[in-house]
Parts: C-alpha cells; sequence; structure tokens
C-alpha cells in the first residue's frame, strides 16, 4: 500500500477496498463487519441506547492515547452512562490527503484494542478522504447502540438531596496532556491522558447498585461543567469537599502555573455519579476493584440549597461558589 | 443567536444548548430526541441493520438539495438497500467557525424534511466546531439503524444468471449538478441533483417481490462502479442495453461535451436492482407508482459469460466493454 492517504482511497474503488482490507478489517474483524451498505445484526433486548460523538481532536497522536482510541472510549462510555451495555458501533474516517497511513494504522489498531477491552463489535465504517487543507488530520466519528441494563435508569435529572457525589479518579488529565502538546511553556511536566473506556466499571458499578441516580462522564468542560448541568437539570445545590478532588501532581502544577481550574479541565476516562447515600460504599467497592476507577472517591454531596449551583467547602469551613462553566473551553483542546 | 458559528458553539456550555435549541431541537424534535449522552430507544424486532456514513459534499448547497438532505438519504438510502426499514438517525456535525447560522438553520431544515418522508426520527446528535481552516465549512456524519423487513436478503453476492437489472431513474445527475457548481465549463446546463430518500419505494417493490436479489445505491463511482461491484462479488456477468440507458438530456450535453461517462457520474437518489425475471414487471409497477422511482427501467441483464465484466450492446448489435472504474472519481465531487 501506499505511503500516505491519496484521493483515491476515498473514491470508493479499489484502492478504498485495499484501504478498507489492509487497516480496518485487519484491526476490526469480527462476524458482523460488513461490506455491503449496513451491518445486519441481532438487535439489543429491551431498551435499546444509540448514541453519536465526533472526534477532531489536534495533535491525533498524544501520551496516553490517540484519536482512535478516544473515538471508542467516547462513545462506550456515553452508552456506559446510560447503563448500557455496548454491542456495536459504527465509526466513519474522514481523512486529510497526503496522512501517513502508518498512523492510521496505529489509530485503527487502537481503535480496535480498546472495543476489545468492553467487547463491543466495530460493524460498520465509512472512508472519506478531503483534499489537502480541507480538513485537518484525520476526523473520526463513532455512533454506539448498547442494551440497556434492566432496572437501572440513571438520567441528569435524577439526582436528589443527600446522594454522594463521587469522581472516578483524578481530574483534568486529558485536557492538561493535550495543552502540553500543544505548547510546553517552557514546563517539564509529564502528564498522560486518562482516556479510558469505561463500561466494565459502571457494570460492576451497576451490579453493586442498581439504584444509582445519574453517571455522566466528564468530557469537554471537565468535571465543573457536569456538576453545574446536573444541578441545573435536577433542580439541586450542590457542595463539593475541596480537599477530596483529586488532582495529578503535575496537573496540580501546570494549571497551577497557568490559572486555571482542573475541575474545567476535559477529561476522557473520568465519570461523575450521584448515587444514594446508603448505596455510597458499594458503588465505591465495585469501582475499586475495577479496571480505571481504583482511584474512585466521593468529592461532594448534593443539597437543596441554592438549587443549580456548586459550592466548594474546605477543611476550615469556608466556602467559595465554583464558577460556573464560562461557554469557552479553556484551554481549547479539540 | 449570533450570525455566524463560533468555537464557544462547540463548547459544550450554554452557547452549545442554544444552538442545539435553536436550530436541531426545533426542526428534529420528536419523542426519541435526547438530552442526555444516550437516546432510548425501542429495539427493532427480527434483525437489525445498522449504517453510516459522513458527507463532505463541496459546496454544501446545490441545486436539488444541500448537504443535509444528502446525509439523510444516504444513510436511509443504505439501508434500504439491505431491505431495512430506517428507525432511527444520529447526526454528528463538525462545523467551520465563522459558519453561517441561516445557512445551518437551512441544512437541519432539509433532514427534518427529508426524515420526515421516510418515517425515521433523528434521535441522538453531537455538535462539535472546528477553528477556521480546519475543516471545511460543515462535515455532517448520519449513522441509521433499521428493522429488516422479514423475509427479504438483498445482497451483493446474490445475483444470478437470468435476473433483469432496473435502474430507478436517470443517471448521473447529482455528480453532474456538483460538477457545474464548481465550474461552469461556459455551460448553460441546468441539473438538479436526484438526492432522494428511496425507503417508500424500495418498501413497495418488495412487498410487490421479496425475492429482489441486490439492491444497491449508486452513490460515489455511479451506476457503472456498482454493476462492476456485483458482477465481481455475485461472479457473474452483466449485459447493459446501451440505449435504455435513462441519462437527462441537459447530462448527456455535459457529460459529451466533457468526455465524462455518465454511467460514472454520481447519483444521490438512484438505485440499481438485480430482480429474477418472473418479478420484474411486478417490481417496476411497484416503483412506477412510487415517488423518486417514476422512471424506473430495465437496463440490461445478468449472463453466465465473463464473469466479472459489464458489456453493453447496441440496437444494432455491437458489443463493447463498459470501462471498468479507475479508482479515481472524475470529477471528483466530495
Amino acid at each position: 500500500m501506499e505511503q500516505t492517504i491519496t484521493l483515491a482511497h476515498g473514491a470508493g474503488g479499489k484502492q478504498t477496498n485495499d484501504l478498507i482490507g489492509g487497516i480496518f478489517k485487519k484491526y476490526f474483524d469480527n462476524k458482523y463487519l460488513t461490506a455491503d451498505d449496513a451491518a445486519v445484526l441481532p438487535p439489543p433486548v429491551g431498551r435499546m441506547a444509540m448514541s453519536t460523538d465526533g472526534f477532531i481532536v489536534s495533535p491525533a497522536e498524544f501520551p496516553g492515547g490517540n484519536i482512535g482510541k478516544l473515538s471508542i472510549c467516547g462513545t462506550v462510555n456515553d452508552l456506559a452512562c446510560m447503563g448500557a451495555k455496548p454491542l456495536y458501533i459504527s465509526c466513519a474516517f474522514v481523512i486529510e490527503e497526503g496522512f501517513p497511513v502508518e498512523k492510521l494504522d496505529r489509530i485503527a489498531k487502537a481503535m480496535a484494542e480498546t472495543a476489545h477491552e468492553v467487547g463491543v463489535s466495530i460493524v460498520s465504517g465509512d472512508t472519506k478522504v478531503a483534499g489537502k487543507g480541507q480538513v485537518d488530520g484525520v476526523f473520526i466519528t463513532t455512533t454506539g447502540v448498547g442494551e440497556i441494563l434492566e432496572g437501572v435508569n440513571p438520567a441528569g435529572a435524577n439526582a436528589e438531596p443527600g446522594d454522594k457525589i463521587i469522581v472516578t479518579g483524578d481530574v483534568g488529565r486529558h485536557g492538561c496532556t493535550i495543552l502540553l502538546e500543544r505548547d510546553r511553556f517552557g514546563m517539564e511536566a509529564n502528564v498522560t491522558s486518562d482516556c479510558a473506556p469505561l463500561w466494565n466499571a459502571v457494570n460492576a458499578a451497576l451490579e453493586a447498585a442498581p439504584d444509582i441516580h445519574v453517571i455522566r462522564d466528564a468530557t469537554r468542560g471537565g468535571v465543573g461543567t457536569v456538576l453545574y448541568e446536573i444541578a441545573d437539570q435536577s433542580d439541586v445545590g450542590i457542595k463539593l469537599d475541596t480537599e477530596s478532588i483529586p488532582v495529578n501532581h503535575e496537573v496540580a502544577g501546570v494549571t497551577g502555573m497557568l490559572g486555571l481550574e482542573p475541575l474545567y479541565l476535559a477529561c476522557e476516562g473520568r465519570l461523575v455519579m450521584f448515587v444514594p447515600a446508603k448505596s455510597a460504599d458499594a458503588v465505591l467497592a465495585a469501582l475499586h476493584s475495577s479496571e480505571h476507577t481504583e482511584g474512585a472517591v466521593v468529592i461532594g454531596e448534593v443539597t437543596n440549597e441554592m438549587p443549580g449551583h456548586v459550592v466548594m467547602t474546605t477543611e476550615i469551613g469556608t466556602e467559595t461558589l465554583l464558577p460556573p462553566p464560562s461557554g469557552e473551553l479553556l484551554p481549547r483542546i479539540c
């Protein structure tokens, strides 16, 4: 095969088939993967979940992952947040003419490995090649279909006063990683993205406590944006215990120097869960024995006070409002 | 709302919600459309079909449609080709900073109208904004889930000698339209895209004859590429009756002047069907009384001779090989 992607790879002819065979089929191979216009699949039983997400991260490769891993994690985690076991994923690529084939190979390989970890099948794909300068490197859109576990019903409007708020690991690593890949700011920090597929952990948590009220993945906008969203959707107040928020010390160093709030840095492998107080210990135990969520901790609780707001409290009892999301991604990471 | 798309529209905060509410919810509104991470849906019964397609057409608006209409037609038609009733569609947008909001409004409106025509619900979406120059205008990826009709099984490998080959209307209009939008070549031709959602027509055809062997939509690469694909996948020969291939006279004029083969120009609302001879009349009757397929005709048949090849015959009996697809899109239209 050529060393770089050409327009002919997107024309739907022989070169497209070579690309599909040489890279995508090689890694994605499974009994459902189709060469026809659509994959033919056994449908989910009960309630079906469907979610889509587009990925335009630059650079396409970064410490801890690449856009391929990210594109599977994003959709797997969106399904997981609904309590849905991911069954099938489709992926659509838009690739810039001249993109290195070996880089595309690494991206596809990461997609396959990530999908394999949570047992989801990549069943259908599409490849378009855009002219040089018409797209920045590679964009990937993944769409997932999942089967919602019976008897679970996590949703953004379900948080209740008294709920414990759990975050499944240290916050802001992905955003900080991309930021440093773009500009080192003269710093030596060694940070890797938290990018991870979280279905297995969610499955364990829901088996331990099917009554989890809310599950959200903190991606664009970070944990802070999720907290404000839930405070708004559930019309409740949120009180955070500032000292308990886990932040990697390298991330803390970078954000301290740049004046950024780690709660507003993107994560790609962190969930925020709102759990009835009586179930919190069982959920924590399940998360601690699952991969990617060993560092889960309670960071606060839901209150009746100041609905729609997030208050931060310190050990010595001072209280301050977490500034609401600005609507801008700071730093801009996709 | 602002007049142009800004980076904040893609940041996942308030402006993103304004954009979703002001445009996407306004048009896509239905009981399944979700604000959560994934839509919750009743699953298909029996066999499920899943298909994805990315759209990067430039210009985004053209006579006969726009990228929004195209993005729904493409996925609806891919599902229809499997004999699947389209149930749910998700759509992911990547929009360039500075893109006009009113243009996005027209695109979303066309998506909603096209989806409505075939009864498919747009259930889930994603919006990313790329920096100026990072993407050319707007890219849309749609993914569809459908329910395959019981007892039907069209597939690319199912063509058999004796099958009649039907094309559902005149060929090459979409490719010709985009070509002229890019460069008039000093011509006055007035051509509109054939872009159309074809599920209702396929449904009627399959009700008339569940034994249709192959259904393919002739998109990138046109009817000629589909014929070579089926000749290859089914290991059969194809004999075309050259005079019977329907070509709009304006398209014929343009392709004649530019030396292009209309069979290799993209369509976005044309199907190629391979039908057992005994069912051909019933299928034609069903297509003639459906919207978008009134002009369906038999253009040839499947033979035992020269497997893998497409032969064109004229009224006076001369035979010539249809040149195989080059692998390049000529003209390049996406």
